[in-house]
């Protein structure tokens, strides 16, 4: 049977099991729902195992006395030993739901509109997760095989929303059992329904906090203005100087080890059709867009790092005046990261910037994270990506762009701690109103998932032996 | 009689006075005061009336549904018409005392501890309100006469230390009475009991606040950040442009009115004996001057402006991080300011350099104060300075240096509304605590003070052509 043939028929019960495990309210963040984040685990457990899984777990995390949210582990080997191990990652938590108010219909009863399925979680993240069932049964069913030609690891987290923050535990405490070649990520989304595409990295970030002091106490800007240094000059001055005339950041080495933006993925990006008229507007800026010279806006978010300046205080910040030399002033910064930067090189030069900017009779102090989100990134002509492309463009029947994101989630945990390449494959859209209220999905972007994800697997195991090089 | 020795003779009559005057608890700031400040004016009322002047009124302020606190005015004439008439300004009103328990005595019981009588308002400003009546009955004693040789007029306001918020009323309302070709100034200090001096001039000052805005909302900065301009990122910028490598003020046309500092009072500057590592102690400045190129510490506090942030803020300033591009950004601004600058100009010229450092997507709107305080500032080689101190170096016997004042009192509102030069003749000291516990003064300063106050009369009648040809 042909696979677009199988998923079309099993789409029925495909929707009616996703109805029924929305309907169950893991929300991580809420103490009072995680009886409902392990109710979702199990759920999922016995869906797996309903699905032809020979394995599925729950496996809980954290500490005895301090425990986490359930994870999701199942596992369906190859019959080939030589196979490529490939591990699925998602999550089963959702997100708040407030403002409940705003939703048109109760987010837990999920209803179908037309295409649109609502409900939180339809689209993120349970939705994106539970085609990967649909796609490896349709897989088998056109093979006539009893299991697929990679073996299948689910890694499907319950603490996603909330940070992540047991995750790179899990990772390091089951390293042997979470072994593999690759890493499918089914967790992002595509530029446009019509636009279909896949992210091939993301940005990390480090944060640091710096403190300037000058004056033991607040002076009277009558007797010492003008002749002794203001932190609030100081602290100006810094972050002033932390970017040139070009938009570029100044910290020594900053840019050292930044992978420079190959001419075929600028070629990509040029492709999509972005209107930036429109991105400005949803971000509430009426204004224009600015950053560093001889990037667009796209490169400039998703493959170019910043030094951003998240909050700054100091002296009188209450109503009225007061005429002071301030005692104090402090900034929040954060800096976004792309491959290969590492967050401690950065740090440290932020470090050298503050020392080397620090004029005499004042004292500046930073500090940062120790780690950090290192930034992840899997390079289009990649073994898995190659793959993972020619999967989404069988299901699409359309060429693949290629995206990345600007921001951060534990995608880069998975990469670093289990040593294995990212390759992103996901349906999500941005109009699926992902953390607000409305929260649907595409039924049939679904099935289109489902779809790329039962080609994934041929598609992997044809360049097996690239992947399993490593090894 | 010799001046010197009827100030002698008399100084015990004048201290059991003072003393008597400085049990008033005259708080101005204390709605719990105000029956003392009114008792306060009468009692120097009483006393003037008492010391031969012909009048001697409390005269009330405010508007009559929301009164202010009452001022004493006094005058009297000298027997010529043609002479000089002379305006004496002091403060009858004192600063709140808190903390008490700081206090080695309690405030209002003035008690006499050597050569120095402590209490509230014993140097800030009675006892310099009080000399003038000691020295005027001594020039009457030495020169035989029955009037003095300028016709002296005396405002003792009882608001001072509340910022005086119904002077300039009174000052327009009582234009009439309070005529004059010079205007005395007794509320400042000397450079040390040893190194006697006159101040002339103080900064004036205006503030602004300036708000900076960008998109509608705080971004999320992996989505929008590096590619939307930073409200914090561009108000960094114009707070670190505001001044040049120099120390220099950017804005334009600020130095443009600016009266260069004559060779002569920098030459006199120089000559006080400046502790500059005593000065930054007293700051709780462990580390080094800094400012303007080409100036030193007191000139740069004394007779050069400023652009001061006083205060910043913008974005998330609580605890931990938050990864945004903030929606706003605010910075409270002062200028101090020196004759001949225009608080009106300075404050246009800052809106201008704002417009001109608004990048696109960013809108800046600046709120200022519509006056602020003018800058005074007498000349040395002016008759009424000249004037005063040669009363001073009969009095010290030594030479008169000049200081000036960084910050501002009223002084200005004088000056502009009575339209008549100031000269600042006082012999407090920077170590009297004033504003602070345990307020003190050296008995035989106040003494000098009515010495100096004695000559002067005689020596702004040697100028009186001077002073009276703007009439």
């Amino acid at each position: 049977m042909d696979i677009r043939d199988y998923i079309e028929e099993h789409a029925p019960e495909f929707f009616a099991s996703l109805t029924e495990w929305l309907a169950i309210p893991s929300i991580s963040a809420d103490p009072d729902r995680h009886a409902d984040v392990a109710g979702s685990a199990d759920w999922l457990r016995t869906y797996l195992l309903e699905a032809g899984f020979p394995t599925a777990e729950v496996w809980p995390t954290g500490e005895p006395g301090a425990p986490g949210l359930p994870a999701v582990f199942a596992e369906w080997p190859s019959a080939s030993p030589d196979a490529p191990v490939v591990l699925i990652y998602g999550h089963h938590d959702v997100q708040p739901v407030e403002p409940l108010e705003e939703w048109e219909s109760p987010p837990f009863v999920p209803v179908q509109d037309g295409d649109l399925l609502l409900g939180r979680g339809s689209s993120d993240d349970k939705g994106q997760v539970l085609f990967h069932a649909l796609g490896v049964r349709a897989g088998l069913a056109a093979s006539g095989e009893s299991a697929p030609p990679v073996t299948l690891k689910l890694l499907i987290e319950g603490e996603e929303e909330s940070g992540s923050p047991h995750f790179a535990g899990l990772l390091r405490d089951r390293r042997d059992r979470l072994r593999c070649d690759v890493i499918v990520v089914t967790d992002t989304t595509m530029w446009a329904a019509d636009v279909p595409s896949m992210c091939v990295g993301m940005r990390g970030v480090v944060s640091a906090e710096i403190s300037v002091a000058g004056p033991e106490r607040d002076l009277h800007s009558g007797s010492f203005g003008g002749a002794v240094p203001n932190p609030l000059h100081v602290l100006a001055d810094m972050l002033s100087g932390l970017h040139d005339s070009d938009g570029r950041v100044t910290i020594p080495g900053f840019y050292d080890n930044v992978l420079p933006l190959s001419d075929a993925e600028r070629e990509l990006i040029a492709r999509l059709p972005f209107d930036e008229r429109a991105w400005l507007a949803e971000a509430g800026h009426s204004g224009a867009t600015s950053g560093e010279a001889g990037y667009g806006t796209l490169e400039r978010v998703w493959t170019r790092p910043t030094a951003e300046v998240n909050g700054m205080w100091g002296g009188h910040t209450g109503t009225g005046g007061k005429t002071i030399v301030p005692a104090r002033a402090h900034a929040k910064l954060s800096f976004r990261l792309v491959a290969n930067q590492e967050p401690g090189d950065i740090i440290a030069g932020f470090r050298q910037y503050v020392r080397e900017h620090t004029p005499a009779g004042i004292e500046a102090t930073v500090e940062a994270e120790s780690d950090g989100v290192r930034p992840c990134f899997s390079p289009m002509d990649s073994p898995a990506v190659r793959a993972g492309r020619r999967a989404m463009e069988r299901a699409f029947g359309a060429e693949i762009l290629f995206t990345r994101e600007g921001g951060s989630g534990p995608e880069a945990d998975l990469a670093d701690i289990l040593e294995a390449p990212l390759v992103f494959v996901a349906v999500g859209l941005d109009s699926d109103r992902i953390h607000a209220p409305n929260e649907r999905v595409s039924m049939s972007l679904l099935l289109k998932g489902a779809e790329a994800a039962a080609y994934l697997w041929d598609e992997l195991a044809a360049v097996a032996s690239e992947l399993t090089a490593r090894r």
